[in-house]
């Protein structure tokens, strides 16, 4: 077996042998297929494709290259979420305690953000003192303690993940479904869950620009899951507009509070509570009710605990921006679009993303968003506020967002679509 | 501009502009831009293409990498040829002598070979005390001394394909017509000679396997020479079948030392003369007689004055290997296949040619054919004598001819195909 008969195979058109999937993982994972020899692989099948078979066979030998977490001996039943990414997708914030609230064991594996997409680490480290880094150990141990954890993914899990996704980031590999599938479902199934979520962004300021790849890309990680013996089904959500009315870290941590409260933008508490619907009844929590979680308070103090658990404080102000800057409407009419990846690509350009794995991102920076899809508003009225503490970047960011909003006349008709548009599992 | 916007474009099927090209080649040439993200892009190149316009960008871009050599001080018209690689095709050996006899100036920077296909520089090894290394003085000095010099390419000629070429070659990107293109006429152009002609091999011993690929490549570098203001032809051969009959270091040194001595197998006096007569035309030197320089023995005397002033011994006995094999034929009737990639592996895998860029090659190995396509045999006659030092490699090298002769009914209408097949330019 060699890594160019492997490349050839798949340039060709050909279909990838179970024994070439394996070797070529295990022998990328050891570092005897040099990156330059997996990038040109990874090209092929951006190109060329994987079918169903092969995808289930890379899977699982990325689950192979590392690791499996086991959380059979906890009381509870488990439940995980996965969004794909999007712009202001704070959802898993007010999403794992409530889960728990409700009676389920949440261990939330998360990521950073890359690009226009904000990652929940990034977000929950704005909050003073809190850290992501937990043992395996500790882990359990929130677990049992808060009901749920939101971390970081050990370097046991997966590796051979961990170093394509590195990879696939450089070189232009990254939009491909089965190289998308393949990672997410590798890492959540070697998490070792009961059952999985998956919430599937559509739109602008998604991967998935447009329905039939997002239903692609959901059918594929399903049928993964439930291969795999995870309970998996996946909701297909509106990424054409940014979700609530905050892009940023620390501003995305208030937004996810107000709506642990009781409160929050309508959008976000409707996605939270669907999707905490899917979790507790792939969980066999059909009866638990989070809309009386959230009203009730539970939800908030399983958050306080969580929080707590991982070394922050709950009640410690949250970062500023040094610097404020309002953007106000040009016209007076509808709000027809708040375009997500221009959203993104601002807040991005602002401080609140980073444009490689090593770089920091500001807690500080970010967007508010005064308006959304649907409102009517008035010329000179604010529209957005962007937030920063690189001033110098807010030129930057203004050209981020030209284009990204439309103002239409008053009288123009105007619905605002829903937040979840199909489910599949 | 950096290098997965690059990527991307050709990815998406987009025409690479002028200032990627540029900024990549050059990016590459100094480590900016990473080998992974160099092998995505080659493989997007191999399977998305390159327009002419993307390839000429592409070649001056390598050219532009590093130095250009200058023979236009030298008293005589320079002429050059390029052979795309195949089985037993030690053309080149008898070919310099020759047109260097006939009053051109022959620079034939060459290369060693890779997998099946032999290596000029590897074949010249063989004779005792000649080396492939000079300086760009040397190089020049025996131009003047001896008409014709054979060396190796010094490190400052095209880079940027030098290091692309060591890539494609791990990456499973060789086969692909603007990439070959590119990095032929980027060498042969930066080496500044007035004319070139081009051996475009086609066949299964060769990398164009079938003659459209062949056309295409062929008029790809002709329009890339004549754009450089080269004078440029193409032949396309045959490699359906070896050239010649021996195929292996010494033993075609040997054969190329007995066309110059007036004698050796047709095919090869044909094409050598064939190949003469184009690079003399290409070169203005037109009344040139070829056949008589072979005749007469002046090729032979240009022979051992550029053989001795490369530091070898013209004289000397040449390496033999330690075991000889020899394969009988198995019935009685016509030799109608004699499979050039079969021939060429089996030979590799004897030890005379090399499976990475530092493996030694041995100078004894290799085969001896004793008939050819058209050819009468009978049964347990010798067909073919394998010559190794590794004799272990014996059933290997067996397994790689098995299918690649064939005999047909005696009664079978047969007739060997030319060996120039058409000429481009």
């Amino acid at each position: 077996m060699d890594a160019i008969s492997v490349i050839r195979t798949k340039r060709d058109h050909g279909e990838l042998t179970p024994d070439q999937i394996d070797w070529v993982i295990d022998a990328y994972t050891r570092g005897e297929v040099a990156h330059e020899q997996m990038s040109s692989l990874a090209m092929a099948i951006f190109l060329n494709g994987m079918n169903r078979k092969e995808i289930a066979r890379w899977t699982a030998a990325m689950i192979a290259s590392g690791e499996r977490m086991d959380f059979s001996g906890l009381p509870r039943p488990t439940a995980d979420k996965h969004s794909t990414g999007g712009v202001g997708d704070k959802i898993t914030l007010p999403l794992a305690p409530l889960v728990a609230a409700c009676g389920a064991a949440v261990p939330q594996l998360s990521g950073r953000g890359l690009g226009h997409t904000g990652g929940t680490l990034d977000k929950l480290e704005s909050i003073p003192g809190w850290r992501a880094q937990l043992s395996n150990d500790e882990m359990l141990d929130i677990l049992r303690e808060a009901g749920s954890v939101i971390c970081a993914a050990g370097d046991g899990l997966a590796p051979a993940d961990k170093k394509l996704y590195a990879l696939r980031d450089v070189t232009g590999t990254v939009e491909s479904i089965p190289l998308i599938a393949s990672s997410i479902m590798s890492k959540k199934i070697a998490e070792g869950t009961g059952s999985l979520v998956l919430d599937v962004k559509v739109g602008s300021g998604a991967f998935m620009k447009n329905l039939d790849d997002a239903r692609e890309l959901a059918a594929t990680m399903v049928e993964l899951g439930t291969d795999h013996g995870v309970r998996t089904v996946a909701l297909l959500t509106d990424m054409a507009t940014p979700l609530g009315r905050t892009v940023g870290n620390a501003l995305e941590v208030r937004e996810s509070v107000e709506v642990l409260a009781g409160g929050g933008p309508e959008d976000v508490v409707e996605l939270t509570l669907a999707l905490a619907r899917e979790m507790l009844d792939a969980a066999g929590l059909q009866d638990a009710d989070p809309a009386r979680a959230l009203a009730d308070g539970s939800a908030m103090d399983h958050w306080r605990r969580m929080i707590a658990a991982q070394g922050g404080d709950p009640d410690a102000p949250l970062p500023v921006a040094r610097e404020q800057h309002t953007v106000t409407a040009t016209a007076t009419g509808t709000l027809t679009a708040l375009d997500a990846y221009a959203v993104g690509l601002a807040a991005w350009r602002l401080g609140a993303g980073r444009a490689r794995k090593e770089d920091p991102v500001q807690a500080g920076a970010g967007i508010e968003l005064h308006a959304r899809p649907g409102d009517r508003v008035t010329a000179g009225q604010p529209l957005l506020t962007l937030h920063t503490d690189t001033p110098e970047k807010i030129p930057y960011a203004l050209d981020a967002l030209t284009g990204g909003t439309v103002v239409a006349p008053a009288d123009t008709a105007f619905t605002a679509g829903p937040v979840v548009l199909e489910r599949i599992g």
